[in-house]
């Protein structure tokens, strides 16, 4: 009989986002009319329509594919060269940044990036992972046998955790320890001491308004040498069920073998995408492309606005009720403190109970998300507008 | 510095249709003239125009996605419901196979399965693979560190190759040593006895003429409980620039831990989609849903049979100049033997510079595809007609 991957044995049950449909489905069917008020500030995922420019791209290129002369087959498998000669200009050279078309390699978004890129890397690595944090990066490295078992605590053995609060404002220290590869960390001065590898998830790029917040990591020095960046159209273009994103993955970043030799990851992650992908839709990559255009950024700029716009309203209800609000000025999302002796889960049930209101429990995302959770901006304006009024008239599960 | 996954490291230079693409490049740069004389029957991929139906479908699903109302943004990272039941039903149900609709798992393609499906077995499977095979199942266990390094011959220590040749009409015999995952071979009472898995990619069931050949490995009993099944809307519907495919992965198939325990692989499946994926774009899904109406299915059928009537064509072209030709019945591709003395590849060099038409060389696909060169049938009918004329036209490589 096969073998089966072990590793998969030591996941803890219910990846998040799972857990949270079981227990708002639960409810529903318990009570059906409070069901209907239901407004889902949980999961990250965008509601307004696509971009129009992105819409007549695919359905432009839908057509090429139905007739003879301008139907095309197997795309590159790293891209078709229209979309990443686009992404390198307009995200990366455009602002100064030294990145060529072939650094650019497409995928059907940043959380199939984020778990295959560790096919190129090797299992002896020590892995450093924030704590809250994306469960996708964790859950990756466990599959990939890059943990051992988990802890009573939910945390892994063998992964370092770099914690966030609010005594660190949410930007943790370096860790004490030697790290190989670390997530999410812009901590380019450390990378380059110990010779780690940053993996930089920058999904909402699009959403930082402040201009002294980077956009692209390799907008800091020397991160040409040591950092690959994930992005994705999905919170830009409202991708989420369209599916595009793309690495950066500089051919100047190196990695080493067992016995010491420095070898580039570059045609490592060339020939992952040659062996194991035949590229993305031909029409989702016009649909990217069109992003592009002008009328394409106006459009993705007044989505941005859009959502920008109920984080503001959700940060001022949240307020008002008297929580204390983290973050919605550089994210489309707020991290708000549960009151106090509640925990994240308990919060969670009681936003959906009393207030019909499905956020996600800080706890999701890590130990030290305990005591937030966190509510989504991405919703129409009239139900951030009604969230934040029953987060005004409740008086906290408390009182 | 992060270890790099030395595995890829074992890989021999130059996956097969790279190499190609290399050869044609520099014939071209070398003579310009005779290139655009160059007909490609290399790699299989098809030319004709999408049926009109998956258009129509993939442009109004575009649409929807620019109405609030009917706006949707991640979908179940297994595939939406409405195409997995269609799948089940039509490919399976209707069949007589017992398949239900949540053992269909959505991909961008087979190529991306035969890939994935490893990160759910474990490090310790003896694999067995035809010889010659699709370059693709050895790279990916290469890969995943299943082999040990390449030999001289080009194969790789630790796995077990299962010769086709002419004297056992293609069809090899099972190994004599144990096998725990085995590549595309129907015999599934060796795999009772072995408890052995199978993978069986059925990327070309569609293209099946002989009513005794079965068209999923689900057709004969036993193999719900061993046998992963691989499909993919390339070949049928003209998929391969649209990227759809899925694998049916039976509840009742198990596999081992180290200690002997027996446990179903469907959930570790469920969970690496859940994890790594959030699947596939939703245009391309409604585009495959299509190509089950009666109108995509009739659509279907005529671009099948297009593609087998220049697999016709070609054989009798192949024969007429003497070649001695296998296969262009099942499938849409023709195996043509070698002239005697010649390699594949001094083959594939002739075919490009006298006949300017790229094939494929045998050897690619392994050490007993050495004497064999295969020609592909995706092509328009003229390029058929004037490939074969071209064969009987030539006197040969010896002449």
């Amino acid at each position: 009989m096969a073998y089966l991957n072990e590793n998969y044995l030591k996941l803890q049950a219910g990846y998040l986002f799972p857990e949270i449909a079981r227990r708002v489905r639960q409810f529903s069917e318990e009570d059906p009319e409070a069901a209907k008020r239901l407004i889902h500030c949980g999961i990250g995922d965008v509601t307004e329509p696509l971009p129009r420019a992105a819409i007549e791209a695919m359905k432009a290129a839908a057509e090429e594919l139905g007739q003879r002369e301008t139907f095309r087959g197997y795309g590159p498998e790293q891209g078709y060269e229209f979309l990443r000669n686009k992404i390198a200009q307009f995200d990366y050279r455009d602002r100064g940044i030294e990145i060529t078309d072939d650094e650019i390699f497409l995928s059907d978004g940043s959380k199939c990036d984020c778990g295959h890129i560790l096919d190129i890397l090797g299992g002896q690595n020590k892995i450093a992972i924030t704590d809250p944090v994306y469960p996708v990066y964790v859950d990756t490295n466990v599959m990939a046998g890059h943990t051992g078992p988990a802890r009573a605590d939910g945390g892994y053995e063998g992964i370092v955790y770099l914690p966030c609060t609010i005594e660190n404002s949410f930007v943790p220290e370096p860790p004490g320890e030697h790290a190989d590869v670390i997530y999410l960390i812009t901590w380019v001065q450390y990378a380059q001491d110990h010779d780690s590898l940053l993996l930089f998830d920058a999904a909402y790029e699009g959403y930082i308004s402040n201009p002294e917040i980077p956009h692209s990591i390799f907008e800091i020095d020397g991160a040409r040498e040591c950092a690959i960046e994930f992005r994705s159209f999905s919170k830009t273009g409202g991708f989420t069920g369209v599916r595009c994103g793309f690495t950066v993955l500089p051919k100047s970043v190196l990695a080493r073998t067992e016995n010491g030799k420095k070898l580039a990851l570059h045609p490592l992650w060339h020939r992952r995408w040659s062996t194991k992908s035949n590229g993305v839709s031909y029409p989702v990559q016009r649909g990217a492309e069109a992003l592009y255009s002008e009328e394409g950024r106006e459009q993705v700029r007044a989505l941005i606005d859009h959502y920008m716009g109920n984080a503001r309203i959700l940060s001022e209800g949240a307020r008002a009720a008297g929580f204390a609000v983290h973050g919605g000025t550089n994210a489309p999302y707020i991290w708000v403190e549960t009151r106090p002796g509640q925990t994240s889960w308990q919060t969670f049930d009681w936003m959906l109970r009393e207030l019909n209101v499905v956020i996600t429990p800080g706890s999701g995302f890590g130990l030290r998300g305990e005591g937030f959770f966190r509510v989504s901006a991405f919703n129409s304006r009239p139900n951030a507008v009604e969230v934040a009024r029953r987060l005004r008239d409740a008086s906290g599960p408390n009182s």
